[in-house]
């Protein structure tokens, strides 16, 4: 039986505010509470709560590995009164992440994506799940993209929100705290073709606003500039790539000349 | 001023059966609907009709240029209650187009993109607009994937579904009404290394269903089976990548190739 007083708090984990204060976020559905529970003990990850239907909680178990979880068994449509997604989906986890470790990253050696006001959740959740994929070592948000721990982007993420490394900070100064000399990409129409570009193992690959692109202060501190050539000869200008595709298409040309 | 029976005319659209019925779509927004001014004379789209607040009326003044489109000023408030967007902006254009007219395709040159009962509009019109930045020759979709004249769709593509060539069809039927030989990829995870691979300039490249991925009908008539490689080296093995992610590193690739 769930209390009143769990739904507020599970409804609260929706605001960031709330988020932060607690240090806990939601992850929502079989798959992505199955993924949670495998998470490695040594992670910045703690499931504290897990609130399931009782055939999955029959099915799954967690109490066999997982004594210190909290179950709640509740009915479907308890979850639907307590899920942020609009088809609640058998198992909703509560996630506690211990917000004092901070990443420390390589200025020699690491690849890692840079987020400037990236503000779709479905965006930034796919990156994530992208830089997962092409073994990033990080991505690095700015305070003004949507929250990595957002139920949007949590889900959009697919699990990937556990495996890699991600860190909210201020662009320009994280930039300024990287050796010098580390390699720093902006996606540019006036960039050199990103296929004929030199391109290092390691770097930062600043992405930018969905409608604005990179602000100019960012722009500032590229080393370098790469397009995504457009093939479409003649015809009307297409629009822009979304960022998320721009993302892949780029991640994939860095892993591809390693490869290669 | 606009009557009810046109309101309800425009919310009927919603759906694919309206739609087909009376050959007519909907594009909203001011870029969307400046993008269908634009439309070349000799296209299959022709707009009927444009709601618009006073003041976008005012700045674009579509009259001039098409005097055969019907105007009606709408208030926000209007606006609003005719959209099928969250957020209404400001013109919602009606646009006819000739369903007798149907592209045929070039087996010795084409690239194209084939749409295995992809489901997520989102994706489809995603995949579109892609389609259009990398200069395909066309997106052929089965019955069963999202309707490329969806609003959400239309919406997702950014204005490319006014310039791709775009067909529905049974895909099977589809692949033998090719010339033999035409080489036919798929994207599968026991395919060959894409970076690797062989590419031709010209080919069908099918993309599969969001969970289920190709069919097993479709997957026996492919040529060539490729694979994205996962760099995520030994962590948990991360879900795969979201179809318009795959589509989009598939396509550049192919025009990396060309442009090398």
């Amino acid at each position: 039986m769930i209390s009143k007083a769990q739904i507020q708090f599970i409804r609260s984990l929706d605001l960031k505010k709330f988020r932060d204060d607690s240090g806990c976020f939601i992850a929502e559905g079989d798959k992505l509470v199955r993924e949670a529970l495998s998470i490695s003990a040594g992670s910045l990850f703690r499931i504290k709560m897990i609130c399931a239907t009782d055939s999955w909680l029959d099915q799954v178990r967690p109490a066999k590995d997982h004594p210190e979880i909290e179950l709640i068994e509740v009915s479907e449509s308890e979850l639907g009164r307590i899920s942020l997604q609009k088809t609640p989906n058998q198992a909703l986890a509560i996630i506690f992440r211990d917000q004092s470790i901070l990443h420390e990253f390589d200025s020699d050696n690491n690849l890692l994506i840079g987020l400037n006001q990236v503000q779709d959740p479905g965006n930034v959740g796919t990156i994530v799940r992208l830089a997962d994929w092409f073994g990033l070592d990080g991505v690095i948000a700015s305070p003004d993209s949507a929250d990595f721990f957002s139920p949007k982007v949590v889900q959009a993420s697919m699990g990937s929100i556990f495996r890699v490394r991600l860190l909210t900070a201020d662009l320009i100064e994280f930039i300024k705290s990287l050796k010098p000399g580390y390699p720093v990409y902006g996606t540019h129409l006036q960039g050199q073709n990103l296929y004929t570009s030199e391109l290092k193992d390691h770097g930062l690959i600043l992405l930018g606003n969905e409608s604005r692109g990179l602000s100019s202060d960012l722009m500032k501190m590229t080393t370098d500039s790469l397009l995504i050539p457009d093939f479409s000869e003649g015809r009307y200008k297409p629009e822009s790539l979304n960022v998320s595709i721009a993302a892949a298409i780029v991640c994939s040309e860095f892993r591809r000349r390693g490869n290669g």
